[in-house]
């Protein structure tokens, strides 16, 4: 492993130690001690990738953005209809809302103004839907009767939902809820003709949706990576 | 102007400021001097009524609690159909949301677990959005193909998702943002013969959605209180 990749290792089990941090203590309380140990590494060390707690946060709303872009594109390149892609993606989101932390905190940090990180994941998210949407409608599959901004709106306000509801109560991001979602909205999303050929529950066409370093640095590996970090100490 | 009607006019004058100094400063930072001096009272006067910060906490979700309760009750009992009354509630929450700050503020301190201060408003939501749902089944006005607990799951999901969005957006809690929702989605829900009797925008059943003496203090009013009021100043 050379140094780069060591840093760019230890750099990842930092984000996402902080992201654990944040989760418990919310952005205000978060000790930068907390974020180091958490990863395994020193405080020193954490300077060395972050000049502060802001740009800590910063790095975690940044992964967390990349995350989504990815996965998003990912399922798009693996789905033949975009109605489908929406329903797939939505999926992912609830997905990594369930297990990924810097997804979590990302979100948390992005959208609660105790900080205004940029960039905003809910707009992503928000320019996400549309495009998925205003494709689906330019390729004829989406229903003539509906007001596209209300679709956009809906699945929008239903995901903000489960993220929010799902802080307190995990069941909010089990995916029959969203299935049940899809289930209630699509036959009066899709035209006739596609409804048929749409999966409410996702068809899992990216088994993984959260591809790139990011994944690797789990628990375990965060210590490993202390173990052969080349950084200060 | 009995002694007991000045001490609940400054009361309430102390729960309106309070739920203003929360929304603009969080639960954390807020400053008790800040609320009583909000109300137009001294911090005796604020000591009179409330222990502490979280008792302060604690009457404001009440409130905001009452607010909802007293809504969807009169709200029912001006509405024929359960149906009607679940788009109509609905329509009126958001326009509480837009408007009264003890609402918005009750949602966010008993929801985001800055502080977890009973009742939660979310949880009595939900139950009155169930409610309402089973009485439309029961009165055979929902569609025979839907699964109710998706339907209340959606409708929980979608509002309190307008709920966050417009914390940092009012756009989203603007009513024609619900009707898209529920233009979107009654044509799903309700049975055949009971859609065209449905006004998606809402029957407007009960005007002004927020009876009580907690509509009363304005800040004008809660002047007006401070001047009135016979507590230790």
């Amino acid at each position: 492993m050379t140094k780069q990749e060591r840093a760019t290792r230890t750099r990842q089990a930092l984000i996402r130690s902080a992201a654990v941090v944040f989760e418990q203590h919310g952005y205000a309380q978060a000790r930068l001690t907390l974020i180091s140990s958490g990863a395994g590494v020193s405080t020193g060390a954490l300077h060395f990738h972050f000049e502060n707690k802001a740009a800590v946060a910063e790095a975690v709303v940044a992964e967390a953005s990349r995350g989504l872009r990815d996965m998003s594109a990912a399922i798009r390149r693996g789905t033949d209809t975009a109605l489908q892609a929406l329903v797939d993606t939505s999926h992912a989101l609830v997905e990594l809302l369930r297990g990924d932390p810097v997804s979590r905190a990302g979100f948390r940090l992005s959208c609660d103004g105790e900080r205004a990180a940029a960039p905003d994941l809910r707009m992503e998210w928000h320019h996400r839907v549309r495009e998925l949407l205003e494709e689906a409608a330019a390729a004829g599959t989406l229903a003539d009767d509906i007001a596209r901004e209300d679709a956009v709106a809906a699945t929008v306000a239903v995901t903000a939902g489960f993220e929010v509801l799902g802080r307190h109560d995990t069941e909010w991001l089990s995916s029959y809820r969203l299935t049940g979602f899809w289930q209630l909205l699509l036959p009066r999303l899709a035209a006739a003709k596609t409804l048929p050929l749409l999966d409410p529950a996702g068809t899992g066409a990216v088994a993984s949706p959260r591809p790139g370093p990011g994944a690797a640095s789990a628990v375990g590996e965060a210590e490993e990576t202390a173990a052969l970090t080349a950084e200060p100490t």
